[in-house]
């Protein structure tokens, strides 16, 4: 089977985390991915822990079934190498700060005379223009700045960021989905493009409703820990041996949730009798809630409230995700064979095409691993 | 200019928040998205706040540009002309609970036999197979059981839900990119496909490193607050008037942080010397800082550290992201004129794309407002 994307080629300037998950998404979907790294270092992530075998797990899981040259881009050959690799590509992807291309001469004004059909993707802290585009950008910058640590949080606690780099993670996304309208309007016009994806704005788009809580009312969203503006009981609550989540959206789901605590009483009781009257006393009823959870374990808890009919889960470890049925038969883990690593699991890929699947069958590469493959693929051509 | 999704017709069966943003993506891009709606009642969140003028700024925000048919799917005559619009249609999304759509006569392999070249995507919690697909989902249950959940929070406190709704986000951006891999592939094959996304895969794949620190290392990621979990101080510290973050993430970057505080002595102090003694004296060095801190105002603090060299920002709420500079320059919020809710600022679109750039120019539909110019158009088409 041929890939949906087996003739997209893609030049990769990436480092660390958002641009090579961008390229990562691009090469599960058989884009040949050729990574530019830095002589002797390459990729900053390739001395990140965690490791397997001096092998930097961060950079197998990112990169896998990418090539890699390793290239002195402070070298003028270099640059006119890369000018005619870029001849032969589709995609550009980079994300060094604003300027960093430039003054390589990489610019997309400069690249799009060698190839008109580019689609050149920059993504950077704050993007390529506005007042803020040349502060340095780092995924607790984006969060604080893009406004998702305001509202992650308890009340009475300061702000917190959100457990996983998503101010990264979103813009990869943004950036892929960017590239694929980008491929198929070149597809209709034969014309390229450039593409400015910035973390903060990724961040800010992920506040979904938050925003017009604001734009629409003038009220400013504050942190409520983990439950939900106006359902209750909707939160994460202690049982005996760790946390479980209960979700009560309407008064039907309630009365279950009494059946199940043995407390009909409840359903009755003013303060509780209709989900803005619980919303308002909530603390009262966490309360309640938790001493009978003080009476179960997780696992009894969860199955008692969702046999009731009431939605109820556990709170997943990462060893528990990791290990859990359904992660297995989804193959959102997956097993890589690496020449260095041995076996090693890592993360699969969400995107479940039923035609085209992703595909997840070669490793990460070693630095500069196809420098020599790739010139002499240019020289054939060039001859 | 024409749009890159210009030609290409979205049947939305979707409601509330992952399906919708999904096919706002698309139609930003000029997809024709045509919403199929419950008569009289809807989507759900056109009832749901904020609201101006009585109308939902949550539906405001996620339906802009799109139509809307308003057809009772449990109606006979309805699943026929689904099947009309399927003929001429491109895309199909829905974010039933899985069996929802069989149900109606509306599965994949019903309208694959009207339309092989249809991309048919299918959102839910925890995906179409699998152990738990018949679960119920809520972002909620998604962000714990995806394992979010248990990395966001404090070290001594219970697991915290990420402020927004980044279940449904995340799930609606690997949609977007799975619909335009799927268009890009139909381009050169004719073929259609299924689509199925998981919430909880969604969230399991936003956990980047996290998942490789078990799997390469075996350790299991916990709560660490706001910090960085290699590199101190790297945090959310607190200020006279609120918070602030640093990012130190080497050994020069302190240097200039102690020359900022006026106590370069810290530097040379054997708790402080590295970044992994930084790391070890994370408490200590807090301390220090917040002391420092709380003899400036986070304007004043941000100013002095961003002067010294070290990144810094302040935590900004949803009121002053959404009235900053930076967010207006970089059209973030874009104002959207509501036939009744009136003029009414949107989150912008943050795929730059600089020759198809994402339009938002027309408003979200009233309930069924399309529905006689849809089968008007059908009816000539028939003819």
């Amino acid at each position: 089977m041929k890939q949906p994307l087996a003739n997209v080629k893609v030049l990769d300037f990436t480092r660390v985390l958002a641009g090579p998950y961008c390229t990562m998404l691009l090469g599960d979907m058989g884009a040949e991915v050729i990574k530019i790294e830095k002589p002797g270092i390459g990729d900053d992530t390739r001395s990140f822990g965690p490791f397997k075998n001096n092998e930097s797990g961060y950079f197998m899981f990112l990169n896998r079934g990418k090539k890699s040259i390793a290239l002195d881009l402070k070298q003028p050959e270099s640059i006119g190498m890369i000018k005619e690799l870029v001849k032969e590509a589709d995609v550009i992807v980079e994300n060094f700060r604003p300027g960093v291309m430039d003054k390589l001469g990489l610019d997309y004004d400069s690249l799009q005379t060698v190839n008109p059909r580019i689609i050149y993707t920059s993504i950077s802290g704050f993007g390529q223009y506005g007042p803020y585009s040349q502060r340095p950008a780092y995924d607790l910058v984006a969060q604080a700045m893009g406004g998702l640590a305001s509202i992650t949080g308890h009340p009475d606690q300061q702000p917190t960021r959100a457990g996983a780099s998503l101010g990264d993670m979103s813009a990869a996304l943004y950036a892929a989905f960017g590239i694929m309208v980008a491929l198929f309007h070149r597809e209709q016009t034969g014309e390229g493009q450039y593409i400015d994806i910035a973390m903060v704005d990724s961040i800010f788009s992920m506040l979904e409703s938050n925003v017009m809580r604001y734009t629409a009312e003038g009220m400013i969203p504050e942190r409520i820990g983990s439950r939900h503006p106006i359902s209750s009981p909707f939160d994460i609550y202690e049982a005996q041996d760790g946390y479980i989540v209960i979700a009560v959206a309407n008064d039907s789901l309630f009365k279950r949730l009494c059946a199940v605590m043995k407390r009909p009483e409840l359903e009755e009781d003013e303060r509780f009798h209709t989900d803005a009257q619980r919303t308002h006393n909530e603390a009262a009823l966490k309360v309640i809630i938790e001493e009978w959870l003080q009476g179960h374990t997780v696992k009894e808890a969860v199955e008692l409230i969702n046999n009731g009919g009431v939605p109820s889960s556990p709170i997943l470890n990462i060893d528990e995700i990791c290990e859990n049925k359904h992660t297995k038969v989804r193959e959102m883990l997956v097993e890589m064979d690496h020449p260095i690593a041995g076996k090693v699991r890592i993360p699969g890929n969400p995107v479940k095409l039923s035609k085209t699947p992703p595909v997840i069958d070669r490793p990460s590469p070693g630095l500069g691993e196809h420098t020599d493959e790739i010139i002499e693929q240019f020289k054939k051509v060039r001859n």
